[in-house]
């Protein structure tokens, strides 16, 4: 059933375009995949994240399997189902979550900054699996890589991911060799798991890409990775601390990976990264950003819309929007701009009304979408840093 | 441009069908007006609004004059082009808040069952108008009969009413006397303003009828209406202690009133409620209650779908909807009974995602308009009593 199709290829670089079928539709690639973390995009209705011009969506077997559970899911019918959602859905194997809340904060880790404050919830961590608290009442969980293939067969989604550890930044090289070599290990009990009920054709498995920074045990693992019959990569782990650090583990990694396969870079998704990543050959990211940012007042707009140079995006609470009776850009077709002004969104965000979020979450999933159509079109034409002017 | 056409009469009770015209098209009476206190229906975006079958929305003045202000919305074009709906929109005239806010809770005054706790925020009352303290900054508002027109006419709605004094329930006669005189004279004030601005017939204004419970004074209050030029009515002011004496009062009011204008019943809108002010003759009711239970989980539906007959609604939260994977109402074609179950609802409400209270939102307006349709239809070949047996 799951195909990866690629359709042209860059000259300039290991950008490609490509269409990943799967039972439930096709994905054009690039492209970016948004979260509906709970089952649902917050504060979006599906319909509005469909017209936006979303093709995939994304949850996270973490959350769904401590509430409400992946067997009430599966009794619902699937996520499909239960969310309403015909089109292609991403989960995650609930491993990043488990060492993310265990370890500090998702974002500080993986980017390597600092430990974030978080209590710790990871309990225990062996080769058969992590132990953690749960977050809603605090039973204790064993999570194996053959209970996350579980639960990931509960929720029934298209795309699926090994489980694997999502190796920290402040450790040693020692430390992310052996958890790269459990990563392995992990994601081939994944795999087993997933033939084994004979899913490996309706669900297609990627395996998590390890091996922190270091370019010796990215090699390894992507040796491993090549040489099993996984359909797919996922880059993880640590990225390094900077962005430029981040790009070059993206770039090394992606070229030592089967070209022929499909790649996805979890849990990155700015601007700039995608366009990097992109250019290193990337087919899908994932990002809770755009609809994160849109219920703080953040509207993504191109370069040449920002009122103020020195922003990345349009921040709606200020004041200066107040008689602002344009719309969020004068070029976007989306619901939020074909009808509501600046002005409107800042009046409810001072009301703290949640419409503000919901409709600026509108406007920046289809300037998302509209960003990754402009990004495939120029890899036809091989013209990438027209869009990288445009809006970075 | 306003109309009201009686399309037929009840031969059981004073019930009527009729049609309201107004620039921005025809509401279908009797009707239910859904609150977008604050320029939007909480929780909703427009289209879905419209799509549960809605012909009008109501705004309140008190609001909107404190945040943006009335200005920056004529400013924007008008609250339609402001809020993006092309369909009828109905302000009152701030005063309603402005007395309820002071005097104590708004519903809790007008049923009679007590004071409230909330802050005195009316400071002073005259004959001018009545001075109060913005809950925005704190600032000093007087509010006249001339400034809430004022309102009214920047906000451009389609059904105005004049400016009252919402007499509470806990004074004397001689109180409710003075303050219903005093009511008359700021609706003429108010009826001179709007046609010294040659408003009278794009903006349709109402006058409040006051007296309390006195029927005296309600024949007053109500001699008062029908002998002056307003388009219609609406009802005002305190409805009584229990349930019977607000029929009652509600009952006595429109006897009094010239049978060929349009009534709208002012913050009521329990099924019950609207089913004996049917048969009384109101024509419209507005009530902010489907949408604000909603957001606490709770689903309109007929009396033979609720799962516990002691109960008016269902109530979400409820553990029992945990694995029920039917729609809230199998007889429902809303969209969210369409797309979604009990179950998938329950779920969000548990994880306190927003879009729990949307979707109930959307069930419940176009749950409202089902019924208002089934009265409609029932009026028709008056069998008004069959309404009531599904519904209460």
């Amino acid at each position: 059933m799951f195909k990866f199709e690629i359709v042209k290829k860059s000259q300039k670089s290991m950008a490609r375009i490509g269409i990943v079928h799967t039972r439930h539709g096709i994905i054009n690639t690039p492209s970016f995949i948004f979260c509906a973390t709970k089952a649902n995009v917050k504060g979006l209705t599906i319909d509005h994240v469909k017209n936006a011009g979303t093709q995939i969506i994304l949850s996270n077997a973490y959350h769904l399997m401590l509430q409400p559970g992946s067997d009430l899911i599966k009794r619902a019918g699937g996520l499909h189902q239960f969310l309403s959602w015909s089109g292609p859905i991403f989960t995650d194997s609930g491993g990043f979550q488990i060492f993310s809340l265990g370890h500090g904060s998702v974002s500080s880790e993986i980017k390597g900054t600092r430990f974030g404050d978080r209590r710790r919830t990871l309990l225990n961590l062996t080769e058969s699996g992590a132990q953690f608290r749960s977050y809603i009442d605090g039973k204790i969980v064993n999570l194996t890589p053959e209970l996350s293939m579980q639960i990931q067969m509960d929720l029934n989604a298209d795309i699926i991911v090994s489980m694997d550890e999502c190796t920290p930044y402040h450790v040693s090289k020692l430390y992310t060799a052996n958890s790269m070599e459990k990563s392995k290990r992990w994601a081939s009990r994944s795999l087993e798991e997933i033939r084994m009920h004979g899913r490996q054709d309706s669900q297609t498995l990627l395996v998590v890409i390890q091996g922190g920074i270091y370019r010796d045990l990215r090699q390894e693992s992507a040796r491993f990775a090549n040489e099993n019959d996984f359909s797919g990569f996922a880059i993880g782990g640590s990225l390094g601390k900077t962005r430029s650090e981040m790009h070059e583990v993206i770039g090394m990694t992606t070229e030592m990976l089967d070209r022929s396969r499909y790649v996805h870079l979890l849990g990155i998704g700015g601007i700039e990264d995608i366009l990097e990543g992109v250019n290193y050959g990337i087919d899908t990211f994932d990002c809770v950003a755009p609809t994160r940012i849109a219920r703080h007042g953040a509207a993504i707009v191109k370069v040449k819309e920002l009122p103020n140079k020195g922003q990345k995006f349009i921040n709606l609470n200020n004041s200066a929007f107040y008689d602002d009776f344009d719309p969020i850009s004068e070029s976007c077709q989306c619901y939020t701009c074909s009808n509501f002004s600046r002005a409107y969104i800042h009046h409810l965000l001072r009301a703290r009304e949640s419409l503000a979020g919901s409709l600026i979450s509108i406007h920046n999933i289809f300037t998302m979408n509209r960003l990754m159509t402009d990004i495939r079109n120029a890899i036809l034409e091989d013209r990438l840093d027209e869009v990288r002017n445009d809006w970075c």
